[in-house]
């Protein structure tokens, strides 16, 4: 099997990651900060020792303005629905996910917030300079993905992220796709919140993800409960990353994401990004020889996280994915991808297309082998 | 070490669980419900099969009805705040947790709820009369635990949902303590919302939990985001479970609550309640025996989940639950557990208490044992 999918989630994961998670299980894996006992402190210092990694990756100076969720889009509620009010206006890419954008369309339904979406080139890529026009009295909040995950185009985030400083609004980052693999550092980037998933470039399991917010940031809470501190105060504690942490934290998922963010330090992200670059341009390069294809996204690792979207002449993505997994092996993604505004950008809309994501662990045999399934799917079809 | 902290989580798990997850991390934890191929589908059928089997436990007729969240409180926020709307009147007891009370006092006072609380004796039980007598025009929920994780007392929940049925207003239920050793039946019980958390009774690891939801009840959610079903639609979908499933899903953890929800079925709650039931009284009827040990739990296995509280004359507990753990290599915790209110139910606001919480895998040497720990503990303190 070979497996193009890490877009969705990486796979394999190293090795250290199951391992620890594995220790955790059987050894360890008493309630984190919930009681005094030998056993919940060596759960809670796990957790803490993956924050700190956690923010070194990100240059986050103090852990404890990390708090943990349960996935990226967790974050993303947490975020944006602590920040807006009514008759409030946020700017955002025509790239973003699902997870960005239907919560601010529920609130733009709901709540009566204002959405200016900035329009993008045939990559998706923004100008952001349009940013900074859309700015306005009432702007309370500038989301931007760091990647896109149905084309992997980069955004201009630290671009972006001098402009919302300059203006003084808030700026969170959707860094699912890329972190782990581009530079993101919340300091010189200046961004405000960041968001990402666990399971993707920083290699730990599913169900885990993290949210920063800078000092000085107040959000309301999206979810209330057990924090082991204050207990007898009934609303929530104000103290990060309690406030944001309610009820008992996944430990084992926790610990094998400290282990895959440290694997990922040990490698650095430099080296990672440049080897998925490679692995990139080479499918990029392959794919576009092939009569039919069309592709949507570049070859370039420096507009590039590591995804290659293309479409076969005129065949349906979902049967291209399903040949090529049926036939060759190979895991990709068709559809939409949760990203229907990226489609209309790229002109795949309704249609979608199919997603190779490679990760860290792919070959350049892996990526040569998918080349050659295209192009016998290719050779097949227009017979 | 000897673990008497199952109320917070329990521990060991069962080893088909920990087995289950690390076979998932290295052998199929792709994204489930999030692409076609063979990884993925695999992943999707591993989790489908661990929604089958925990509603088998609670007697849930559809599995689709069933969200997987990351904890019981986050099942609890988007049950309550998925219901109540200004100026809406909600019933609950004296003994929940902040699970349930923070979000309940925060939307009093950011939304202008209002909460009845109604009065428990000594021991926290409530009347389900009392609940009666608290419906209103504008009650929208009513909200009970299971049983409390301070003391252990079991809440008539049957009777109270035969209340709320006939009044026809939506009954929630935190099985946060009991679910996996009561006989949870969301039928007979007339449960028209149930939470648990996946880590404590039903053996799963911490990251996991979900909310039942019955046909009928309409929730507004609390999150948004990418369900992998309905891209192009702009707002969340509303066919369960996707509508409370946003991003992506903690599969190793739920394959793992999967493993050990099939384990308590094969033991069968009976068993493992009578079991439980056992230690309880044995430890509750020790403990009693000491001077100077005040108890706050029922010895009865009838009104009792497996916890024992108590207090040893005016040592702090925290000071006592200390030295079990340092003298004696016992897990216990002290302090207020999230419960304020239940606390001051008990006199023992301020103050709290020690909480003993037996599971399925400790003996009764182990009971015997802490019985004698805290006697050595009570003998020295009064030299």
């Amino acid at each position: 099997m070979i497996y193009l999918d890490n877009a969705a989630t990486s796979f394999p994961k190293p090795s250290c990651v199951c391992r620890e998670m594995d220790r955790c299980m059987r050894e360890y894996c008493a309630n984190p900060g919930r009681g005094g006992h030998a056993l919940s402190l060596r759960a809670g210092m796990a957790v803490n020792r993956a924050r700190d990694t956690v923010c070194r990756l990100f240059n986050i100076r103090d852990p404890m303005r990390l708090a943990f969720t349960k996935n990226a889009t967790e974050a993303l509620n947490i975020a944006i629905k602590g920040l807006v009010y009514p008759g409030c206006h946020v700017i955002t890419t025509p790239m973003e996910h699902n997870a960005v954008m239907r919560p601010l369309r529920t609130l733009e339904r709901d709540m009566g917030i204002e959405i200016s979406v900035v329009k993008g080139n045939d990559f998706g890529e923004i100008d952001p300079f349009d940013i900074r026009r859309e700015i306005k009295k009432n702007t309370v909040l500038i989301v931007s993905t760091l990647s896109s995950n149905v084309n992997g185009i980069i955004m201009p985030v630290a671009e972006i992220g001098r402009t919302a400083r300059e203006y003084g609004i808030p700026f969170l980052v959707d860094a699912s796709q890329g972190a782990g693999s581009l530079p993101v550092d919340v300091e010189a980037w200046r961004i405000d919140m960041l968001a990402f998933p666990g399971h993707k470039g920083l290699m730990g399991p599913q169900g885990t993800g993290g949210l920063f917010v800078r000092e000085g940031i107040r959000l309301r809470t999206l979810m209330e409960g057990g924090t082991g501190s204050n207990s007898e105060y009934v609303y929530q504690p104000e103290i990060m990353p309690d406030m944001l942490e309610s009820g008992t934290l996944n430990t084992p998922g926790i610990v094998g994401l400290g282990a895959g963010a440290d694997y990922v330090l040990k490698i650095g992200t430099g080296t990672i990004h440049e080897y998925k670059s490679r692995l990139t341009r080479l499918l990029a390069d392959g794919l576009a020889q092939i009569p039919g294809v069309r592709l949507y996204s570049f070859a370039d690792g420096d507009r590039n996280s590591g995804i290659v979207a293309m479409n076969l002449a005129d065949m349906d993505p979902a049967k291209l994915s399903f040949i090529l997994d049926k036939d060759f092996g190979i895991c990709t993604r068709a559809g939409l991808h949760c990203s229907p505004a990226a489609h209309v950008m790229l002109g795949t809309s309704g249609r979608g297309s199919v997603r190779f994501s490679v990760g860290c662990f792919n070959t350049e045999n892996d990526v040569i082998y998918a080349v050659e399934a295209v192009e016998r799917i290719a050779f097949n079809a227009a017979l």
